[in-house]
């Protein structure tokens, strides 16, 4: 190996995901994440062992590299793993090229068009049902026949790393009949994995659930802030609006669809019968470790949810089908939430709503403090990684801390 | 004047909005809708005349020049009026810069970021609610203390005269426990003004209402369309989904928002009392003459819905006031949906639902034939003008036609 990886590293030679990277001494460009290193894109491709047009490389975004088409977004993966592993390979002797993620930046690795994001998990959406609508009926009559979702604001999207200040807005005390106007009360996260696509569409075009992987370009973890005060009163009837936008997080590296290939599994069976045109062929959920950690300022790190992509009840494949089904047209870069990934046990849940339930089971951090939701100063960490027959893949995480908001 | 424009035209001396355009012979570029005519920046650039860097003028959307500041794109509008009118002006004698509309190809005039919707009309909001909720009861609680809105897509956002094909999706059958999958059979077009935003905020900050006007470069007519019986089966509980992003059209000319300075009116009054953000000084309110017409194929046009801009309950610097209170940034190029403009009248009303009234009152056709909803082959044509003395500045039109379903 041309550089040492560790152990159970999220980037082992198995992954090689892509992402947008800065060092103090140079501008934004494309790089692929190697253990603790970043293998710098745009000065490899000076060693002319690339036969496109690197120029790709050099970008604030990699929509340009991803607009290559997978047959050579592949082949520059399946390269740089070629090369780490040949002690002679043209990357041997210049460690140069290598640069400790320690000391880089990182950026948006993608320039976000639109962003849908869906609700697919069962379990999530019971949960929810549970608690503001009926117990007996939790889920609505659309759910199990449509992977329902709605759009979200682009602009508003950051890496991981960025702080965000706790959003203000409407909210309406119990019994009131007038609103007030303040910082939320219920700030929330909402444990996700989103999707970017890597093919774009005409409008009018739809993608079938059989060739929906083509149009996949890889995963990343997203943190889909949430203040649920403001989403309470707000919502109906058009759904969540400045509850959602005032930020959304995600994990800077893009880990391709590819390196999640050894990963697949079965989803869970739909019953009722699925519409033919979100029926599926094969495996298309995929097994990947989730946790959520909060850390209180200046105390220790508490995980407080561990739960698993593959609990999806709705699968990407079926998600990409609905959304175009109408003729809605995507393009390269657009980001694609999974909605929040809960799982059957409490501890599995994927937003301080599910796992203190309103409020009314408090969770327990490091320091002794109780959490309903999450409070100034809080950082709140998310992890995810793929492991079998000992090859690891992983996501990194997404981490933002919460700060007081603005006067 | 230097050209001759016609009495009553919408692109009068006093508009001077502006667009992208492109000929058999010349990329798309920036340019000014005068008569019917338009003047080509890219060409005028060449004499000299402008003192900031003119490459704007030649790229394939307006963000870049909008960027440049209200301060450089109000000395353009008013340079180019200048000269118009002026016989012995840089434009005397050079008819080669003058391009007739009716030779000239639009194009979409910005590259959209993100796109809001908002729901703005209290007409509209009541008939809905008493469509679909409760007569009594028509407005939601929340609807008076917000302007609601959803984020909608961007990428479906196409110009005037695209065609679009009917769309396919989930409708559920009266009294059926499961939904069917086909062509919509209520496709409606929304009546609606869209503001398009010139300046950035970063994340974290809000507009006030007092400033909002900086931040709106100017405004487009504005169709959503929408399918009512799939929006009615999917938008429970987060809102409208494929029922609206197959597709919106916009009229090509981006009318400033100096241009429609004297049609200023003021709004309804505001009851309750609006939060202390929502609150704002002077007339917020335009007053644009709206109408909707139908061409069936091979028949002639009939005008179905007379409206006006001024109805607006939330004006636009409340809805960007609301959008940015809890710090969502916004960016040059972003579209803002006022919702569908309804007036008091029957006649008023700015969709298929509200004018056949769910289908009880068909519109007569000059062809005979009823219309309830939408069907094939009918081109939706809106229209928009301010008039006042004698100044008239309007907006062409956005017109599209409705094609069959793909099959």
């Amino acid at each position: 190996m041309i550089i040492n990886i560790p152990e159970n590293s999220d980037f082992s030679i198995y992954n090689i995901p892509f992402g947008i990277f800065s060092t103090l001494d140079g501008s934004p460009r494309a790089g692929v994440a190697v253990g603790e290193y970043i293998l710098d894109l745009a000065a490899t491709a000076q060693l002319n062992v690339f036969d496109f047009d690197t120029a790709v490389f050099e970008k604030e975004t990699l929509n340009d590299f991803i607009s290559l088409g997978k047959e050579i977004t592949k082949k520059v993966r399946r390269d740089v793993q070629t090369w780490l592993q040949d002690e002679n390979s043209v990357l041997a002797g210049k460690p140069g090229l290598f640069i400790k993620q320690s000391e880089a930046q990182m950026h948006l690795p993608v320039r976000i068009g639109d962003y849908t994001d869906f609700y697919s998990s069962i379990e999530h959406a019971t949960n929810v049902g549970k608690m503001f609508r009926d117990p007996e009926n939790a889920l609505l009559p659309n759910w199990k026949h449509i992977p329902v979702g709605y759009h979200g604001r682009a602009s508003s999207i950051a890496v991981s790393g960025e702080p965000i200040h706790r959003p203000k807005g409407q909210t309406i005390p119990n019994g009131a009949d007038k609103p007030v106007f303040g910082p939320t009360q219920r700030l929330d996260f909402e444990l996700e994995m989103g999707f970017v696509t890597g093919k774009n569409t005409a409008l009018g075009e739809s993608i079938a659930t059989d060739g929906a992987e083509d149009y996949i370009f890889g995963l990343v973890l997203f943190n889909d802030w949430s203040a649920r005060d403001i989403q309470k009163w707000e919502y109906v009837p058009l759904g969540p609006f400045l509850a959602k936008n005032f930020a959304s997080h995600i994990s800077p590296w893009i880990v391709t669809l590819e390196a999640l290939e050894p990963f697949k599994v079965p989803g869970p069976s739909q019953e009722p019968e699925v519409l033919p045109y979100l029926k599926y062929h094969g495996n298309k959920n995929y097994d990947v470790n989730l946790e959520v950690a909060i850390t209180p300022e200046g105390s220790g790190e508490q995980t407080v949810c561990r739960s698993n992509f593959k609990y999806m009840y709705w699968n990407m494949a079926q998600q990409l089908a609905h959304h175009t089904v109408n003729g809605c047209n995507i393009n390269i870069g657009d980001l694609y939430g999974s909605g929040t990934i809960s799982g059957k046990d409490e501890g599995s849940y994927g937003s301080m709503l599910e796992l203190a339930w309103m409020g009314t089971k408090p969770l327990k951090m490091k320091d002794g403090s109780e959490r309903k939701f999450i409070l100034d100063g809080d950082t709140v960490i998310m992890r995810g990684y793929a492991k079998k027959d000992g090859k690891r893949v992983g996501f990194g995480e997404v981490s933002a801390k919460v700060l007081p908001a603005i006067k």
